[in-house]
């Protein structure tokens, strides 16, 4: 099973490596980290993850994964990763994507009319594709071949889930055992129906 | 503020990121990835972070992040090691550790009498050292200046808990909203007294 995971500057770390954890305990798995260059790419606060392949080398894949970033507004428009996208997309089995990441494959047309989701803080934008996006703060939101996860950590979430219907439910519980993955958040304000309202006040400055 | 973040071969990536994604958000927050060489760190399924520093650059830090990792055994008794942790955890102001990092603590001698835990399968190793196991199954253990955290993903929890007492409760709420961290895992099976036992079996072999 190959996985390939797409890296651009200014990617969130945690959408990369929350999947990246769960989908790597995969039987007969095999990552592939793919940028528009072979180089390291750093997230928005300086962490680097490297690259191995340009997106010339890798043009199939059977597990697409788009992680979300700030550095989706700098490439949203970028003719070549948009066209690569479309390209992988055409043979991959399964497509997913956390956070933004469900902006570019809406850029690149593979949501038309399909539900999906985004971090809260990017459904506005999503919706100006011709998609559908859900109200509530679903964790994840599966359509045909394509998952689309809520924001950062939700792609914890998703990848056991996605675990859970290709490789069945006891893979996907093994994984999740072995990862300690029990959550306890100290604060009960994941959500912005959840978060007191001067918070959220506060995150919009 | 500075972060140091130790990486060694074969650390669960995980471990690093969950709380590097929360850490990395604390206001005048700097990061530094440090190794023994300054070099690309694979994980065990093979993603590589880059460790811009090595031990030698860097020997002081207000707070210091231990990753865990199946790479720990090979670098437990690592004299080199071991002498910077020592070194660098006086000056420090806070230590965290995820996952088997905690032995890493426990072997520099830092545990000495302290409560503390680790991975779930790891409890049984870090209790040939001299300290408090816990025997339930807490996120995190908080003895003084170190915070040592169960496996894997309680690294997230871990480090919003110590956000909150480093910078108060509303600037780690904002950074648990602006992660979405509302988690909702498939399934109820995150440590071995809630798996089912057939599951626990099959881990063990």
């Amino acid at each position: 099973m190959k996985v390939t995971v797409f890296l651009f500057d200014d990617y969130t770390a945690l959408d990369v490596v929350g999947p990246y954890e769960v989908l790597s305990k995969l039987p007969n798995c095999e990552m592939f980290f793919v940028g528009l260059e072979k180089k390291a790419y750093k997230d928005s606060h300086g962490l680097k993850i490297i690259a191995d392949y340009n997106i010339a080398e890798i043009v199939q894949t059977d597990i697409l994964l788009i992680p979300g970033g700030l550095g989706v507004d700098k490439i949203l428009k970028d003719k070549v990763i948009k066209e690569w996208i479309q390209e992988i997309a055409k043979t991959s089995q399964w497509i997913l994507s956390v956070c933004a990441g469900s902006l570019l494959l809406a850029e690149a047309g593979l949501l038309e009319g399909k539900k999906c989701t985004s971090h809260w803080g990017r459904k506005k934008q999503l919706r100006n594709y011709n998609v559908i996006v859900t109200d509530t703060y679903e964790r994840y939101v599966h359509d045909g071949k394509i998952i689309t996860s809520a924001g950062v950590s939700a792609g914890i979430d998703m990848a056991l889930y996605f675990v859970s219907i290709i490789a069945g439910e006891q893979t996907a519980q093994m994984i999740q055992l072995a990862m300690e993955y029990d959550p306890k958040p100290p604060f009960d304000c994941g959500t912005p129906d959840k978060a007191p309202k001067e918070l959220l006040e506060k995150m919009k400055q």
